[in-house]
Order: C-alpha cells, then sequence, then structure tokens
C-alpha cells in the first residue's frame, strides 16, 4: 500500500533501519476507542503491537483506564478520534494522557486524526466560547507533549497548542484518487466561502477551473438565506469539496444549486465525515457519482453507501508516527 | 425555607443589606443543563434572575453556548451538576466558563452540586490515573477563579484546586432530618471501611454507637468477596450512610449483611444519588423504611420511589454564593 | 463626531453617567510612540487627560519608559499601533506594560489597533514558526489582562490569547461611508480568496453581488502566477476590498486583472494601511477612483494622496474602551 | 539483602544488564543531611557513589550547597527525608533541586521517604491552609521533574503533584516480618478510624480480623474525647497499626483501650516513626511485646529501645530509584 | 512620631480621608511570629486592629495555621521577617499566604521587612543554586499578589519577582538619624566593594568623601586575605554602612582596618541586624561610638548593647501599606 | 587557537571522543542576523555545519524565517547577538526559537554573546519596568530550554531566568591578553563604582591596585555631576576597565579625569562594545594607548580604530556549547 502524494516507501523497512536514533525511548502506540480502526494498518506498517490496556466505564458514567504495560521512558503515541460519542472519547483521550503521563513516559504524542470544535475557533459574535483553543488547552494541560492530526477546520488552530505538532493533510490521499478517474471538464465548487483557497489548491492540482457556492442573507428578521454561484457550472462536470460533513444540509443545497446552474455530473470530497443516520438518508437520495472521504472518522462497512469511497489515512498517520518517532522530517514526506 | 443545622435566617433581605460591599462587581448566575431542578429555589433566595443564554447542539454533538447578556466586570457563578451525561455536561461547564471569562467577567465562580471522578483521586494500583486531578486542572485552565461543591468524596480533592473554594457539606442537612424522626436503638453503619470517619460524626450528630461493613478478598484468584460487619447491629436500627450511590448493589450487599447480623429497620442516607434503572429497581425491590438523599443531582419527581426523601441542597448552595458574592464567612454558617 | 453603523450616542456624557460602576479603578490612558494619533480623539471622547510618561532611547537603542503619575490601582489602557518601525513599538509596548504591571496596576488593558504578524498565523509548511502566536503570548507574560484590537487578519487570532479581547471591526466605519456614496452597478471584488466571506459580508451590506480575485501557480518550477477572476466584472464599478495594505503589489494586479475583464470605475476599501514609499508611488499612478483606509496606523496628512479618505477609529476605539472600563457591553455597541 | 514481598531479586547484577537502556542519562545520587542513614544500602544496591557535593550553613542561617561534580545530562536523584528540623530540611531539599536543575541535569527526581505536612491535606474547617499541597508545588516548582516516597498519609497526596511519582508502600516489607512471627489469636487494631482500610490489609494478608479504635466527642463545650473500640480484641493478641507515629499519644491511648476490653499481647506496627524524646518515654513504659517499624526517618541506634524493630526502606527504594531510572515498571515490582 | 526624610504626614487621618477609594476590598493585617514587634506601631498608624489567627506546632514541627477571621475579599497584608528561625518563620509565611488565598481573600500582600537568602542571588561559581530567585518563586506560588520589603541586598532580586512590589529604602531614616548628630570630619566607608554605590549615595546624603575596605586574595592555595583601604579615613570620623551584618566578622575587620590606616571615631549604620550571641561578644568589644541599625528584624530590648540605637521601620511600612491598599503613589513618599 | 586563561585543550578532536554520550540528540547550530561574525569560528571548533535556514523581511517589517532542514530530536543552538537593530534582533531571536520549537527540536539553546536591556534590572525609581526580567521571559516563553552567554552586566540576571544556563566571563580572555603585555606600574581604574568587585578581580589578577571613578551630584535641582577619583592613579599607567561601552561619554570622562590626577599612559578593556558613530568618533580622538574588547557584538575590519584589539569569543563560546551538548562540566573549563 502507498501513501498517495507522498514520498512514502512502502519497502523501507523501519525496524531495521540503523540509520535513525529514536532519543525518546521506545515506540508504544495505544488506541483509544474511537480509533480501533485504525489499528491495524498503523501497528502493520510501525512493526509494533497495539499497546494493551483495559477500559471500564462505571455505572456513575466515570471512565476508568488501566495500562497492561509500563510505559516508562518510552515515546508514547495515543490514538483518538473526536468521533461519536464525542466528549466521551475527549474525556477518553485526556485520561489516557493522564496515566500514560504518570507513569513516566519519556514523551506523550497525541495522534487526532479528527479534532473536535474547529469551527468554533474564533469570536464572530459576542459572548461566545473558543472551544477549539480550550480543547487545545485541555490537551497540553493533561500533559501531552505533543499532537499528529489531519486537516484542521482552520489552520490557525495549530496555533492553539504551544506545543510543537504536525497537522497533515489529506489533500494528497483524495486528490490524487481524484485524479487518476480523469473526469473531464471538471470545475472545482467550494461549498462554502471560507473554502475558496483549498478549491484554488484543488484546481490547482487537477488543473480545473474554480467556481464558489455563495450564501447570503437577505432579509435580516427573517434571515432566510439566497444561494448562488460566483463562477459558473454550466455544463461542467463538478467536484464538491469541503473539509468536513456532518448533517449533509448545506452540500444539498450546493448540489441544488449547482444543478440548476447547470452543472452535469457531481461528486463530492471531503476529508471527515462525521454522518449521521439523517446523513446518511441525505447522501443517499442524492443524485452524486462518487462521495470520496476518509476514515478520519470510523466508516463502518456496514454503513457506506454504494456511490461511498473511503480512502484510509491509516498508512500516512504510521508514517508520520515513525518519523515524529524517529526524528526525521515529515515535511520532507510531502515534497516540502 | 430554613437550611438546617446552619445559622441561616431567611429572614434576612440581602438586596437591601448595605451593611456589605460586593467588591466583585454585580451578581450574575448561570444554569447549566443539569442544574435547571435549583434554578428556582436559588434564584428565589438570592433574589436575582437566571442569567439567559442559548445552547445548541450541532450534528457533530459539539456544544454551542452565547450568552444572551453582557457579564463584563461582574461577578459570575456557573451552577452546573455532573450528572448524566456527564462528560458533556462537564464539557458544557467548561464551555460556559471560557464564554464567560472571554466576556471578560470580573469573577468565575463554579458551583457544582456533584463533582464527577471522585473515586479517581489516587494511584491504588500502578499505571492508573488521576483523573479527579484532571478533572480541577481542567475547570482552573478553562479559567474558573474559585468553585463551590458538596460532600467530595474524599476532602483531599480541595487540595487538587489550586483556587480558592468552598467544599460544603450535606451533612448538617441529612443529620438535622433523621434527628427529628427520633429512630430509637439507632446504630450508624458506613457501607464502606472509607467512610468510617463521616460515620463516627454521624454517631456522634445522633449519640448513637457505630458498626463498619467490611469486604475482604479471601481468594487471590478469583477475587470472590466475603463480607462482615465490625462491630454490632443485633437487635438495632441501622442508617445506612454513605457519601454517593451509583449501582447499589454494595448498598444492597450492606443491607443484606446487616439483616444477616440481625438488625432490625434499616435506614439509608447519602448524599448523592446518581442512579440508574438498575439502581430504582435495586432499590426498590430494598426491605429498607427510607431512602434519603439530596438533589445535587436532580432526582425528578416522577422517578422517586415512595420511601424516598429527597432534601434540596438549593438553599445551602445560594447562602453560600450570596456569602461568597459579598465577601462574607461562609465557614460562619455552619457554626465553625 | 459619530461612529457609523453603531449605536453609539455622542451626545451621552459618560463622566457624570453613575449609573455605571467603575469596578476596575479608575481610568487611565497611555499612548505609545506610533499612536500619538488618536491621542486628541480618544481623550476627548473618554473624558481624561492622556497619562503622562517619559521615554528615552539609549545609544545601545534600549527603550527606558518611566511613568510620571501613579497607576496603583487604576484600569489603565496602553495604546499602541504596530506601525514602523514595526518591532521598536512592540518592544515599547512589552516595556509599558512591564512598567504599568510593576505599578500595581488594577488592570491593564493594551489597544492594539494594528496588531503585526497576522499573516504568520499557521504552519502552512514545514519548519515555519506562528509568530502571531508568539505575539500574542509575549503581550500575556508581559503581563496584559485584555486586550483591544481591530480587523485581526483571521479571526481565529482571537484564539491565540488565552485573555479575554475585543476585536473589534472597522467594517462599519468603511461600509456606512461608502455606503453614502451610492455608487451604481457596483460589484465587490475580493483581492484575495482568503478574503471571499468578509467581502461577502460587504456585498450583503451593500446589496451588491461578488466576485474574487484568483491567483495560480501555472509551473511549479518558475512559479509563475497567472490571474483570474472568479465570477463577473464586466461593465461594472469595482470595489476592491482588502484587509491590509502593504507594497501594493497585489493591489495593483487586481486594478489591472478588473480592468482586463472589462470593469468600469474601482474603488479601493481597506483597514489597516502600512504604506511604504513604494506603496505610494504605485497608488499615485494607479486609475482608482478613490482610495479608503483608516488610521488604525497614522496616515500623516503630508503623505496622503488627493483620492485618499481616512477615516479615524479614534472614536470607535473610545467608546469601546469606555464600556470596557465601566463593565457595559461592547457587543451591543455593534447591533450583535 | 532481600526486598520482602516483592520480586526484587537481589542476584541480579544491574550494571552489568545490557537489556535495559538508560535513555535518562546516567544515574547520579544525591544524599541530603537527613538521608545520610541510606546512603550506603542505597550506593550499594545500585552500585554507584554517592554525588559529592558541600554543604554550609551561614550565620543568618542561609543553607549553601555547591555540588562537587557536574549532573549535565544527568539522571539525578535526590534523597532527603522530611525528618527533624524538618523546615530546614524541606529547604535543604528544594535548594539542591534549584542547584541540580541549574546545572542542567537531564532529568530531576527527588526521593522523599517520609514526606512531611501529609496531615494538612484537606480544609476540614474553615481558614485553614492546605499545607501539603503547598509542599507538592513547592518542590515541582523549584523543578522536581518525578518524586518517589513512601507510604503517603492519604493516597490522595499523589494527586497533589502534577508530575509523576512512585508513591510506594512500606507494608511489605511490614507485613512479612510480622507473618513470620505467627503470632496466634492475632486481631489487627486500627489506631485510627481514617486508617481502617489499611488496617483491613493487614487483616487479609495476615488472615486476621479487624477491629478500630474509635475517639469521640461526647461535650462540645469541653471537648473531652471518648475512646471505644468497634469490633473484638476480647482474649486476643492485637496488632496495632498506623502509618505515622509522633508524640506517641495516641498511641498509648489505643493500648490501653485495648487492654481494657481484654486484649492480650499487643504490638505495634507503623511507616513513619517522627519519634521525639517525650515519645521515647512514652513507648519505653508502655506495655508491648514489640515495636515494628521502618527507617523512612533515621532511628539512630543509640536511641532505639529494646523492644523496637527497625526494618530499612533503603534496598527497597534502591530497587524503584534503579527501575524508574532504566524504565522498567515499578509496579511490577509488588506484583500488581 | 514622623518617617524621616520622606513626606509622611502624620497629621492625616487615614480612615477619614474620602479622597481615596480602596478598590481591594478592606484592609486586614496579619503578623506572623517574627513580626509581633511591628504590630502595634503599624497598626496604630494604619487604624485597623490586627488579624486574629491561631498557630501551633505538631510535634511533627508542623506548624499549623488557623485564621480566626474571614479575609474573604479583603486586602490582606501578612507581615513577616526572615530572622531566625530563618526556615520555619519562612514556611509560616508561606502557609499563611495559602490559608488567606484558600480563604478567597481580594488580593494578598507580604510584607517581608527583611527578606533571606539575597546574597545567593547569582552563580558566580559553578553548580550552586539562586536560592534568592528560589524564595522569590515559592512566595508567588504560594499565592501573594504583591510583596513590600525592605533593603533588598542587590537591587535586582525585584526583577527576581514577577508580581508587583515595592523595594523601599531605610536609608532615608538612617540618613537623617545620623546627619542630626553633625559628625565633623566625616568619610563614608563601604565595608565592602559591592557596596560602593549606597556609599556615594551616603556620601551625597552627608556631603562627605567616601572611602572603600578592599579584601583580596593573594595566595591562591591557601586563600589567606589581605585588606586595605582605598581613598583616605587619615584623621578622619568614619561611619562604616553596609546593609546586612550577621557574624560581625567583617565589620571588625572594616573597623581594625580603619584604626590602622588613621581613623578617629568610628560610627556603625546598616539596615539589618542578623546578630547571633557570637556577633554581640564581637560588636561589644569593638571600639564605635555608635552602632546605628533598623529594626526589620527584632532587637529585644534586653539584647541590646549601649551604644546601640534601633531606629523602627514600623511607621514607614504602615505608610507604604496604606498608600498600596488606597492606590496612591508609594514613589511620591520618598520624593521621588 | 587557545582560549586564554581556561583548560580548553585545541588539540582534543571532539566528534571522535566516544567517552561522551550525547544525550540531547545530535547538535545542529543555527546563526542569526547578528551573528555571522562568529559563524566561522564556531563551526570549525564544533566540527559541524551551520544549519541552514531562509529569512526574508516583508514591507511590513515581519521578519519572515524558513528552517531549511529539519530539527525534530536535535539538539539545537541558536546564535543571536542583541546588536543593532536591536529589536529586530531580539524578534528574529524568539521566532526562531519558535520555529524550533515547533519543528520538535529535543532541546533548545540559545547563545546570546550579548543580552541587551542589563542595565535595567531594577527599579531604582518609582513606575519604571525591569526589562530585563521582561527579555528573560520572553526567551523562555518562546520556549528556550537554555542559555548561554557573556558577561551579564549584573550577574543576578542569570536569576531572571527560571531556565538553566551558562554565563561565562570574558575576563580570562581580557586579562590573559593584558597580562602579557607586562605594563609596568599599573593601577587598575573602574569607571563606574558598581563595577568596583570586578576590577578587584582584575587588580588580583594583574597584582596592582584599584582606583575607582565616583560620580556625585551636588546640587539636586540642575543635577551637574562633579567627578573624583577614589584611590591614587598620580604617575601611574592606567587600565580603565567596564564591562560595555555605548556612547563612550562617561570613558572619555574618565580618561580626563585620570589624566587630571596624573594618570601616565592609559589602556581600556571591557567586554561589549556597542559602538555607534559617536562612539568611533569619541575614541579617535581619545589619547590612549589600546583599547581592547571583544567581538560579542561584532566589530567590522573597516571600522575598527588603530589602536583597538578585538578578542574573539568564538572558540570560548564554541567550547562552552560542546560541553553542554555533551553533558560535560563547563565550569571545569574555567578551573572552578
Amino acid at each position: 500500500m502507498k501513501v498517495p502524494g507522498t514520498k512514502y516507501d512502502p519497502e523501507r523497512d523501519m525496524t531495521r533501519d540503523s540509520k535513525y536514533r529514536t532519543p525518546f525511548g521506545d515506540l508504544k502506540v495505544f488506541f483509544g476507542s474511537s480509533a480501533q480502526h485504525l489499528k491495524a494498518s498503523i501497528c502493520s506498517h510501525a512493526g509494533v503491537p497495539a499497546g494493551k490496556y483495559e477500559r471500564r466505564t462505571f455505572s456513575n458514567e466515570n471512565i476508568f483506564i488501566r495500562l497492561n504495560e509500563s510505559v516508562r521512558g518510552q515515546d508514547v503515541y495515543i490514538v483518538q478520534s473526536m468521533s461519536s460519542p464525542v466528549h466521551d472519547n475527549f474525556m477518553e483521550l485526556l485520561i489516557m494522557i493522564d496515566a500514560v503521563m504518570r507513569d513516566s513516559a519519556g514523551r506523550v504524542n497525541v495522534v487526532i486524526p479528527y479534532l473536535t470544535y474547529g469551527r468554533s475557533d474564533k469570536k464572530d459574535q459576542p459572548r461566545v466560547p473558543i472551544t477549539a483553543r480550550l480543547v487545545a488547552n485541555m490537551i497540553e494541560t493533561a500533559g501531552a507533549d505533543r499532537y499528529i492530526t489531519v486537516d484542521l477546520h482552520a489552520g490557525q488552530i495549530q496555533g492553539f497548542f504551544n506545543i510543537p505538532g504536525d497537522a497533515i493533510r489529506a489533500f494528497y490521499l483524495l486528490s490524487d484518487y481524484v485524479r487518476d478517474k480523469r473526469i473531464p471538464d471538471l470545475t472545482i465548487v467550494s461549498a462554502d466561502l471560507g473554502y475558496a483557497k483549498p478549491a484554488r489548491n484543488w484546481g490547482e492540482a487537477l488543473e480545473a477551473p474554480v467556481a464558489l457556492v455563495e450564501k447570503r442573507r437577505v432579509d435580516n428578521a427573517e434571515r432566510p438565506e439566497v444561494m448562488s454561484i460566483i463562477g459558473s457550472v454550466e455544463g461542467r462536470n463538478v467536484l464538491l469539496v469541503d473539509d468536513e460533513v456532518n448533517t449533509g444540509g448545506s452540500i444539498v443545497n450546493a448540489v441544488n444549486i449547482c444543478r440548476e446552474y447547470g452543472a452535469r455530473d457531481v461528486y463530492l470530497a471531503f476529508t471527515h465525515g462525521f454522518l449521521t443516520k439523517l446523513t446518511y438518508e441525505r447522501l443517499s437520495s442524492l443524485d452524486v457519482k462518487e462521495i470520496i472521504l476518509t476514515d478520519t472518522i470510523d466508516q463502518p462497512a456496514e454503513k457506506r453507501l454504494p456511490n461511498m469511497t473511503v480512502l484510509s489515512v491509516g498508512p500516512l498517520l504510521a508514517e508520520v508516527m515513525m518519523r515524529a518517532h524517529e526524528g526525521r522530517s515529515v515535511g520532507e514526506l510531502f515534497n516540502e
């Protein structure tokens, strides 16, 4: 298996590469409740077994963690996604950090494929919290030394952390896949004005023009929104891109407005699929050719729609973890 | 309404008492999702309306809070209990702290009638977390300046906080109520060896002897527990005391062992009732005269058993909040 | 003078308004080297004289500050912009914070109309700093309790601060001015894809359509950029909007591409003008009807171009400072 | 010498065990003024010489420390007990931490066999400090990265630290010794209700029943205490257990009440002996068969009573230090 | 009583001065064990009674503090000197800070007339601590918001604190007293080269020339010191000045070398007298006209030598405390 | 090349010395804008190439840094002096720290040959900052783990840092050079009373007597200063010593007063030369035999005066860096 768009060489046998020292102690990886689907691929890539621990939930809903192996002086990676139930998974992550820190780990790394509260990243109206900063503070206070995550809602969230980290991009994974499809007459459409710059990157990668869905309030009292498209999709095949899909409501609207403006086939590509039952219903009734996403959040096989393609971030995460562990460049992996 | 066992004078009209200055700005009280049942009694006692805010949960389970009134330079109290769903309620509390802090409140107080993770307060085995300290750290990091809580599982949890706080005791509330029942031939029984000291306080207050339920592992391999009673309950009416009841499993065992050792009537008194469906089933089939607890966790009327008495901590909390706000002694309230 | 688009009532005499208590001590305002141009309007609005201090630069370039009046227990506001020389002004701000903090001020507020390093807000390539977070950390570490600023490059920079603050928007100031011009057939053009959302807000406010300038790398080796416009400007009067203008290079390009795509008159509106000699040359030779900006950075009269309109943020800042001082809502000022 | 009750293998030659890497730099151990009695056994076990330093006390009582060997990049252990004079020893510890930190040690570990202020661990009355937390904060602020200690007064004191640590138990050491005595008809008696749970552990280990000494205030005005025993000691040999003995007052009372309730031989076992002249007088006139304690606090040979058995924690501490140094499990040592 | 050399007006009745608001809550002053001698003068000056608390020392030397009055929301001053026993007094101070902080004081000020470890303020040789910084860190970590102290060994120690403070000088007190003596033909002699600058200030104040005692190592192996005087004392009356006297050894040497160089009468003036029994012996046998010092450290009447004059810092401290409390300038007090 | 006065052995080949482990990862050294003149000698001594990075200044004066090589898990040294332009160089240093920290360096060391704001190290008048502490805080907050610097203005500035560091002295470098000149009838003259102790060290090293220049205000209103010399320079050759020369004003005065008091030849020696155009003019017209200084600040060949001798601190810094990197004693280097 190859990590698309990266310099990752699957033939390299990490564990025997004497060139790289591991100044941070031995490698140990634990997988939280929401990252079980990444265990096999990460462990196989990194060549280490998953760390053992027990987890219980008491009747007062308190989560109890007990590591079954010592992590003293080791370079520990805790993999946990912020999927449903979000707050339980978040608290579980913090508790695991505390357990690992108190057992005197050499370094505590958290690997969070999908970080939550990304949209609560600024005070765009008075008297609201900036929960994404709160989340970063919690992770630091609990005792994490580093973080690894995928496609933050806004790059600035890196700056919410005062610890080093790698915010890697699933873009190459997704764009390599789409490029291989060789869709003709393609126009990239951003479902949101705030996603214009990443859409432009899609455009560059696929040598396609870009258009944008614009939502606008026209009447302050009632707040109905009017949608339109900036740029043109007339007679074009459309790739709708976004970072995260939740209810799917705005995706449905975006598809509709594309159709209204004369689009032909519509494809969807996004990184994080926090898909509820309602989302599945909406997506399944939607006239799109293919829905392409990643497994930063687990997408169980039985729930997937027929036109859904799930690309795994497992090998990419494993490669980044190994490089972080060995003290080698991660940026180099992305030709940067 | 009177707060039993305290010097609380319900006739005193706080808002007109010119003797006390309020150096911390005006009083403002917000009630989180899990403290709605305390709103009426606290607001009526304190003579202020509840702070207004909106709360939404997005489809990615993210909680959104927006205060509907400015708290700049004010002495804000956020009341939230750690009842079910625990982690949602905890995160909601942290988010409210962040919103209030970022709106430049003069002081941020959290009022947590039932604090969670109290039993995860030490490393009594290797490689476990101390989640109670983690919880305290989270509250401080989010921006709380002070805390008020009721009956911590261990008094030492106060020391997990580096901010000042009031850990008040529901003991007077409960023991005044029981004393008024004038139960003859009463013996206090602690359901747990770790609760021996509070049981002695019960004994002192009700002038009754004390006995203790002892659990012991007899066979290391299989870990079956054998129970016995230290002290005597033969022919005595028994008041089983504890700080918190969850599944009710150990309470059922304690009642049974009391019966086995010849007890007559059994009463139950505890502060925090984190009662699940299973607990209700267990308690309802248990032969006890009366179950006395408080509403640090909401006990909705429709779920209460016929032999259940729920004493409200609302007036007591309100009095403590007013004293904290006005800069008057809280200890004085308890004749201390 | 009226603050456009806000509820600011110039008739209200703040200093005699007994309704508002000032829990933070008396008001005191100091103006740093780069905020002298705001002194008159802020002091007149707030009804207080500017705080006195002496400032010297030693021959080893060290800045020396000595306050000439005590600030013990007072609510101090230090106004300083991050204009040229940027690092001297930044260090001067930090030194003033230290002096005020060590003289036991009741509260230390910094008012930074133009905050620097806003574009260094994320790691969009490997091995770069996030200097905007560093800047926020410096301000907090020096001892600031609150900040007030105008139009951050990204709203997320608010989350780089762990102290409360007001990131106010000059948008109303600018858009009210432009609306009054009643320009027909107007299209809003964002000079940058990353500014698409604020451009949409302009569109809503002026009921005008939006178009965007897109820059794209077409040849990786040489990195020449190709520009185009998403949306249409054909036969339209154009208002080019952005948050900050430095060299003016991309503005020149944006004007040219608009002309190329058939635009008629072009207007420019932006908040922060960090204008160098080169910028003035470029702007003066540019065929634009009017250049509208604010004085978050001083724009000395003698340097202004004939078609340049500079709107002052002074009254707006003064109003926000007074509200922060008095513990009144700032959000309310913006109908929010 | 063997560490009783543990898996400690005295034959293992640590220094030649190539299996274990020492990621924390070389081992270096310094012994403070109050830990000189542990120097020989710890150094011999760990196979390293004691670190050299000079210590002077100036006439203004200031302690001066100068390390005579560099500790740059090394894994340093500072052993110091909080015995008399407590505050001098505590300050000496903090000063040594500072010296070691400022000489750029790789890791700073403090080994505190007896930690002081354990009983000041909660606010059980108003307006008192939580000095145990203060002590933990001081140690962390001075620059310690880890701590090792023995038998905390309350397990929760671990949670007062935000750094990892090992709070090891002398229980195995003491209980193995007592078990070997094969005392018939033995009942474990806790001298304090708060020590009920550890007493139960003694009971489990020695397969003996448990009883508890209860102290109770009967008259609020005069505060005389009345003692009784919960459970039975009639005709039993008694092992009185506690964590720490100071004046010996409550021990004398406990022995007396045991006698009163019909006990036969009385043995005493406790971990920490902070024994004053008065204590020695009391213990020497007390009718007990044997007093068993450890040397977490130095018990000089010349002061020991004839019926006193002092078990050394030296080998146990050395083993824990070696495991911490080598990054091996400490929990494993206790079959946990 | 008048504070010499300051603008202090003893007639001003502080408590009735409506001009000054007290934004920090009511004033409360506690006196630690080592500051009892300052209680009367400070309380009388400030017009408030001393705060009540109880203090006990347990047999394990642990200090226990319990405040007998609530300090919630008050502006608390804890007065404690670092006299003998230094570490007990230091720990007592920290414990009082913790108690006051945890009782929710509005502001915690420490008043330390004599701060200890001033000479351990730099690493002038390898592998030594900087204990003065450690002491500052301890005070901050315990929870102090401000400090007031007298004549630091080095002014830079102010920079060891990150909290605001007033490091006042006893210089005016001492120099006014000496000036009134009108000693003819006076030369100021600094007992230490490091005290040259303060000696010059003495010279300016008394219009007298300055000379300095120089100590020099002449033979590295044996480290014998040779003394000489830079400048001239021939036929002059000499005022030997220093900041602190401990053993008196260097003072004896300085007096001897002055005599040797032909001085007439010798006077001594210093701020802090940490005088041991040995010091008294040395000073009493020394041929000096007058020894002038302050009571930053208590100098009990029965121990004072006949030629000793002790000037009290009480009124000066009280005035500074009142100004700090009321938010008025302290610098103004010293004509600065 | 040999480091004078130290045990530095230029023959030792560091890179092949298998005796020393490097527990901090591989060595990497970056040179900031103001340390380019030290690059060759440090890299050659340490046997490593200089780390590569790019640096740009945008038109809004923002500095941009991008490391061209990964520093993950490495022991990074950033060399930067606080020479002109001071605040740009300081900010560049902080930005480099941030970049290195965020790229997950194993340890971040800053090497600052000349640290700025050393004279702003105390509050010697009211309402001034302590900027040297602010500077230390900035460096720590940015993420430095250690610092290396040369000749602090006051040794106490070490205590402004809470991280370990090496404040090495250029004294041996300078005094070895001067000793070799064998100047007869030499008297050391300190240009400032506050420099009396280092002058005494010069005196010891060169076996010469010491005299001091004294400046005194004689009339408070006008503040004219009167200079004199304590001690004697009559007929002596004089070595004027100081730590830093800026404008040279006080040096000119000191030379003049020495002449006035009858000195013969005058030599100058100081560590840091922050020399402006004005300083060069003054120094060039001054009648001194030789001006001896170091290159803690770059002294470009073209600007040097004919009688100027610049000794390089490069080899000394390189040796200290290597020892810090390898975990060997630095103090040992100075026979300490």
